[in-house]
């Protein structure tokens, strides 16, 4: 299966993401339907041309169509969804999502999935703090990473569309992982990190600081804004490998403090120095 | 005294601090001679119309001409300078620095400066993930603090000459603190945000994750890029309030694992609206 052979995509869905893959499609002709619960962001995106088609509720025409469906629910209601309208879909059809976490969500939905549709996960690796279809656009895929996560149930054609998808939705780097890979990656370089903006931020009032903050704190808070929601449940979804790096970052956190509480400034020296030498290797992209 | 009024300036200490104050105030039109123990940055500066005038010691003829002293030292360097060479001065010059850290030296360097030159701190609030004359730049000014650190001893003459020279150098911000303020708020802002990018970068070796990082992880540790002298100095130098902040933060921490260990989704969300609560207090600037 080709994706430039296909027509009809819909999707599931039409926050950012959903937004701003309705977007990208678009421009390379797909026919793009949506459904989203919420009616003015429907309306919205019929009336800025983002869509062809609006649903407020699955249609089963609709989703009969449909060669592509592209998922950009929270997790817990993308399972629910599936399984309640499974029956709707074309056979032959190709489900993808963009869920942030993987091993909890992968293997159930190809658990439940009906047997002629194949359902290949990706997490497109990019964002914005603003919500919502009115903030959509693709430009936030360039410069950023499409991961594509299949399991051992997914088909080598399917790996190669979904890898094709995130090329041409303008992703810089498209990578292979495995669910267990991912979530242990995005437990590192993602949830760790937006837990850190946010205790930075919560454990002490610091907001009379604000006119004396450089860029070093500003892009250290940045993600400090943050929709609960999504990301407590993103937490909680990937609970095991996020307390192991926190477990692990806090205990060099206090490594640091006891350094400084004993002077120890060769130690100090010694721990900024392997920063220094493992943050090159995050310069070369 | 009215810093327009005042033609030259000696610089000591020619790094990236020091040579972006020289290229700043040249364009002003005033005189700029610098001395520095490396040769090799005072050669590189004379060649490219940096400084018109350059030293490799201090120079007591050099010295006695300058109406303005700036130091962009080492905090246990500049006392020692001060110390040695102070004999040096003008009567009635005007001696300030770039220090990171003020209650540590501020006080001591008016305790032993002579009685006829007076020395006001200031800390400009830039800098670069590079060192080095080769790399100043007075860009790096604009959308930067700069802070007048005076205590008791100054005048509101210094203290209003060191604003406008804020304002001269390109600042869009000047504010004044004293010593003790300027530390608590350093050891928050740029002490403790640097200890944490170190301590992302030390507690697990990520570098095998270099292609899966998005923006947030990248911003987040700039600045474990670390000048590891320098920040090793700095940290030790402001011990207790930076102790005191990494202890809030680390408890934080924990109570955020604890949240996420106990599958307190309601606990996570209410750190995560506290978070973006104070977070908008920084983007109103």
């Amino acid at each position: 299966m080709k994706l430039l052979n296909t027509q009809n995509v819909m999707i599931i869905g039409l926050g950012l993401m959903g937004g701003s893959y309705a977007k990208a499609l678009k421009r390379l002709d797909f026919h793009i339907s949506a459904t989203d619960t919420n009616a003015d962001s429907i309306e919205y995106a019929l009336e800025n041309g983002i869509i062809d088609e609006g649903y407020t509720s699955p249609d089963p025409d609709a989703l009969g169509k449909a060669d592509i469906v592209i998922f950009g629910l929270y997790p817990n209601v993308f399972k629910r969804w599936i399984a309640e309208n499974q029956k709707y879909f074309k056979s032959g059809a190709i489900i993808t999502d963009v869920t942030g976490v993987k091993s909890c969500i992968v293997y159930d939905i190809q658990n439940i999935l009906r047997d002629d549709v194949e359902f290949i996960a990706a997490h497109p690796m990019a964002g914005r703090e603003v919500y919502g279809v009115r903030n959509s656009t693709e430009k936030m895929f360039r410069d950023a990473n499409f991961l594509v996560v299949p399991t051992e149930k997914n088909s080598e054609e399917a790996i190669e569309w979904c890898k094709e998808m995130g090329r041409l939705l303008g992703f810089i780097n498209v990578t292979v992982l495995s669910p267990e890979e991912h979530d242990k990656m995005i437990g590192f370089v993602s949830q760790l990190t937006h837990c850190i903006a946010i205790a930075l931020m919560t454990c002490s009032d610091s907001t009379h600081l604000a006119d004396y903050t450089g860029d070093s704190f500003r892009d250290l808070t940045r993600i400090a804004n943050i929709n609960d929601k999504m990301w407590s449940e993103l937490f909680l979804l990937n609970k095991e490998p996020l307390l192991a790096d926190m477990d692990r970052f806090i205990s060099e956190m206090q490594t640091m403090r006891s350094l400084l509480a004993e002077d120890n400034r060769e130690g100090l020296r010694e721990k900024m120095r392997l920063s220094t030498q493992r943050r090159a290797a995050f310069n070369k992209k």
